[in-house]
């Protein structure tokens, strides 16, 4: 404890993952049975314990011969062989061949003694004497012999070999019906932080309680990485109780991870624990996200901590010591860190191989500025040119954003004496899985509940409801396929309108309008409280247009009017959230859609139509996930119908 | 039935992927624990059902101020608020922020009333009037506004969407502990054959009884495409209980799988239970391997067979039909027709993408000619040249062996009009998985108990036992890396010697050798049972030489000598075969290694001493799996101690 300061300096990356590696992770074996070891790694090597095939086998259905009767023979003087019986799959031969005879033999049958060929079925005929061989065989001819598959004692499988249906079959065919592999690491998850609500458990806002994100998602990382995740109770701040936890945790697994908060006080409580009740060796490391992260030992409570570094041949339950890792308490720098420096180090202990394939190359779809000193793990969505080329930006929505986790598919590393990334420069993207790929169609813009249904209807569209004004403008940057912009469009921007539709606004009020809104005058004249949109929504722009036009008709200016709407400036992001602010009792009208209204069961005041366009960067509109998007578009009537106050344009 | 010819001529590979493309496969849908949704398919769009965060959210540690009261603040002229309280992560504020003063507050807490901004604490200083603020603030600063991240009604994920650590993360932060998943297609795997025993149960080799490998190996392939396979009791080739194991699969599964025998009875058995309880579609394929390929629809016994078409909502339980598909009975025949027809239908109704990254691009390291005018699906494995890049070699060991399943990476379609693959020509590999990569060293020689364990130090070494003399063979022709050669060489191949070590070799005899085997001469001269080694074996050169050197000392041939010998051409593959004859009473003694007589507990005749070397192929000597063999090499020690009659060289 006396080095405490040490720590106070970050690592860097590399000083964490000789640190990680530097615990003791190794979970020991397990037997398993084969129909459950699909995807374990085989702790030890198998050799055949029998030959396969067990006896000579027929690979014919023919007739078993003695190849040296057949010599000579062919079409024009074939040899003709006494048939003495016939042998199937499956028994034992009862019959000898003799010199000048033949048995009947199916594919898979045992040779009968004597027998050292098959001849096919189609190259023979039957005749009075028996039957007429018309070609000449050698020994061995559609026979398999005994052991030539895999003779017994033979070396079958390596230690170290995932097992995947080719192996098992192997396998089968040795006749293993239970395995010896690497027991998966098993993986304790405690979550920290008093704020904290597993996901299901009523949520008190107004306390500001919010869902634990990282506890769920560390754990399905776990087990991507083939490890054992153990969920234990969530233990808030308190000491006593998160002491317990950790103790109880390092008793049961292999490694403990905590995670959760990204309060002072529940770090503070964590560190102190690790401190006392293990070792701490490294605190902070120099990347971003995710700096705060704690590496060290957990003592499991039965004393004897001196015997740290061995325990490697029976594994978990002969270490006193588990390994720790504590993890930032913002979900995305959760995950980032726990990909980069933990999962390696769990993959390694379960003996599985690290991603082949998770790498690929693409540019910068955008200038990127950096240089902060450390290591920069940088989320990137990808999005597919015409052309097919893989271009690169970066999500960066800051580290507290939970949606920023499935904008992303990947990271890009940047180094720390890195000052920028030229729009075009190559980067490479490790995926969060070999499986990503770019999505289909990649659209910017409004917040729409048809769009939405819309959307369903494509295979893997990513959508950003930005807002139309600044859809638009990414959309002019040439990242984004397609921009969604609601009402008129302020910003000139060469596009391809591929359709549209248009969606009635208005007033959102509560059911059967209590306060008898009656148009947008009543928010300038009347003690109303009103929800908004951000300057960003097609609705705040013909809110704004509505407003001047009655600036016009009264003689005042749009400013005048606008201090005089109570809430005006109060914006909320998305096209449900100012009904539901009004739903909740919190406001008496807000900017919405009739279709909102109906949906929520509220009152409506209309305003106005207006127009929703989906406009495509002309650089991809002969993408094939574009052309999609404009074929769903060709047949949205069914859509249209089903959202009161949309229309076809 | 009337229209069974019209299925003689084989479909094409299209025509196959259609049939099974009719078919409905659909599983439903059912809700899963979000702990237990990794890997799973969303059934349906998920839009957020509340803000998050659902308050405006602190997001530094600092203090809670009114921006307004800022303006115009700097290092040199800080602005002084009066300290009226403090704001932590999970309660609930109990003070109102009044022009003029500030709230402490920690990240994750909730903003209080009356303030818009939060200053870093780095940003001010304790003073005796309360706190000193540094820097002027916007309203918002260090502040996410409730639903910034995602609001309430908006869309979160898309149906189709698979689970990866990432959707649940953004599920958590929603709230969301369940979610609707496509269910997981059932696919019932019946086996036929009355050869065939399920691993684990006895088998009677001199009755034609062998493993059952298609079962597990389909059953992990099924899970491995995310269906849940569903393995049924082993029927024979008896109709009534081939015909009750279908209904029964049918009723309870999605897809039902015959596999298992290539008997010509029990392929009959099953094509006439599926004629008279189903509908046979298609029968054979021009694709080899797998020409016997079987796909129809098969009555679930419930009467109405109706409605075939019709039961896409609800799922399995909705029809009376399942989908059929008769896979050949070899395995590797079995596997290849599975993973190219049958996953992709698996992977299409568990709602899972095809994967992304299975297909690498290599050269042919040899000439491969074809012209067979059907569809091949050549087994290929793949091996790096010492610059990396990947070469391709077939693998073609029959479609009865088991062991090509392991030693083919992926696979290459051939065309049916392609007459040969020149050597150096490109083509395309679908690896058997995306995590598969070449083997760090591909070695081809000896069949050695030394080498096994040396081969055990290795990471993913690949090693195909083929003898001493094809080994050679096999690397002056370019494709391995090493070959392993013992005792004499015989072929004049340029290599690098990478070390070796030498083995006893002589006579293996039943313990304590009962027949007094005294040495080679008493196989000559006494009655005795011999079994010996194949021509490609080093052990076999040495024998030669020992009858040559006989030969001469009695003044006869070599020839007159070996017809002598009972058994001198009966010949076994892997080193310990002739031993384990002996074991087994079948013979008296038995060319083979001390080592082997020892673990075997048998007795032991010593002949001589031969080396054993491993030869590397020059091209590839700088690999870097190469050069960790020879390290391996450098540090075999304790092998040779551990192993009877071997020496360091």
């Amino acid at each position: 404890m006396s080095d405490r300061k040490e720590f106070r300096d970050l690592a860097s990356p590399e000083e964490a993952h000789e640190a990680i590696a530097s615990l003791d992770l190794s979970p020991g074996t397990e037997t398993v049975p084969l129909a459950e070891a699909r995807g374990r790694v085989l702790a030890e090597r198998i050799d055949a314990g029998m030959d396969v095939p067990g006896f000579d086998r027929a690979s014919m259905d023919g007739y078993a011969v003695r190849a040296r009767d057949t010599f000579g023979a062919d079409e024009a003087d074939p040899a003709v062989l006494e048939l003495i019986g016939e042998v199937h799959a499956g028994e034992e031969p009862d019959v000898t061949v003799e010199p000048g005879t033949c048995a009947e033999i199916s594919t898979g049958a045992v040779m009968p003694d004597g027998a050292d060929a098959v001849v096919m079925v189609e190259r023979t005929d039957e005749v009075d004497a028996g039957i007429a061989i018309r070609t000449s065989l050698a020994p061995g001819d559609h026979v398999m012999l005994a052991g030539a598959d895999i003779a017994a004692g033979a070396r079958a499988l390596g230690p170290g070999t995932e097992l995947t249906p080719r192996e098992i079959g192997l396998l089968s065919a040795l006749g293993v019906d239970e395995v010896p592999v690497a027991r998966k690491p098993r993986v304790g998850i405690v979550s920290t932080g008093d704020e904290l609500v597993r996901p299901g458990e009523q949520l008190h806002s107004e306390r500001g309680q919010i869902y634990d994100v990282n506890s769920y998602t560390v754990a399905a990382g776990v087990a991507e990485a083939g490890g054992e995740p153990v969920l234990y109770p969530h233990a808030g701040d308190d000491y006593a109780e998160m002491e317990r936890l950790l103790v109880q945790a390092s008793e049961e697994c292999d490694l403990v991870l905590s995670s959760g908060s990204t309060s002072a006080s529940a770090v503070d409580v964590i560190y102190r624990v690790i401190e006392e009740r293990g070792d701490l060796l490294l605190h902070g490391v120099a990347v971003k996200p995710g700096k705060p992260m704690l590496i060290g030992r957990l003592d499991d409570g039965t004393g004897s901590s001196a015997d740290t570094d061995d325990g490697a041949e029976d594994g978990g339950a002969g270490r006193s010591q588990s390994a720790y890792v504590g993890l930032p308490g913002y979900p995305v720098s959760a995950l980032t860190i726990f990909r980069t420096f933990v999962a390696p180090a769990i993959r390694a202990a379960a003996g599985l191989p690290e991603p082949a394939t998770a790498t690929i190359t693409g540019r910068m779809a955008v200038r990127e500025r950096y240089g902060e000193g450390r290591l920069r793990l940088m989320p990137v969505g990808l999005v597919e040119s015409e052309a097919g080329e893989t271009l690169v930006y970066p999500v960066d929505k800051g580290s507290g954003a939970t949606t920023s986790l499935v904008e992303a598919d990947g990271v890009v590393a940047v180094d720390p004496d890195t000052e920028y990334l030229a729009e075009g420069e190559s980067v490479d993207v490790q995926l969060f899985s070999p499986e990503v790929r770019p999505p289909s169609v990649f659209g910017v813009g409004e917040d729409d509940p048809l769009l939405s249904r819309l959307l369903d209807r494509l295979d893997r569209p990513r959508y950003l409801p930005v807002g139309s004004r600044e859809g638009l403008r990414r959309l002019r940057n040439g990242v984004p396929d397609v921009a969604v912009v609601a009402g008129p469009r302020e910003r000139e921007v060469e596009t391809v309108e591929l359709g549209g539709w248009t969606r009635e606004w208005g007033l959102v009020v509560a059911a059967d309008n209590p306060r008898n809104v009656a148009g947008l005058a009543d928010l300038v004249d009347r003690d109303l409280r009103f929800v908004n949109r951000d300057t960003n929504s097609g609705l705040r722009t013909s809110l704004g247009n509505a407003v001047a036009a009655l600036a016009d008709e009264r003689g005042t200016t749009r400013h005048d009017l606008v201090a005089a709407i109570d809430g005006f400036e109060l914006t909320v992001k998305a096209v449900e959230s100012p009904a539901r602010k009004v739903d909740a009792g919190d406001a008496d009208a807000g900017l919405g859609l009739r279709a909102t209204a109906d949906r929520l069961g509220l009152g409506f005041v209309p305003l106005g139509e207006q127009s929703v366009v989906v406009h495509a960067n002309p650089d991809r509109a002969a993408k094939p996930g574009v052309r999609a998007l404009d074929a769903v578009l060709d047949a949205l009537d069914d859509l249209v119908v089903a959202l009161p106050g949309f229309d076809r344009v």
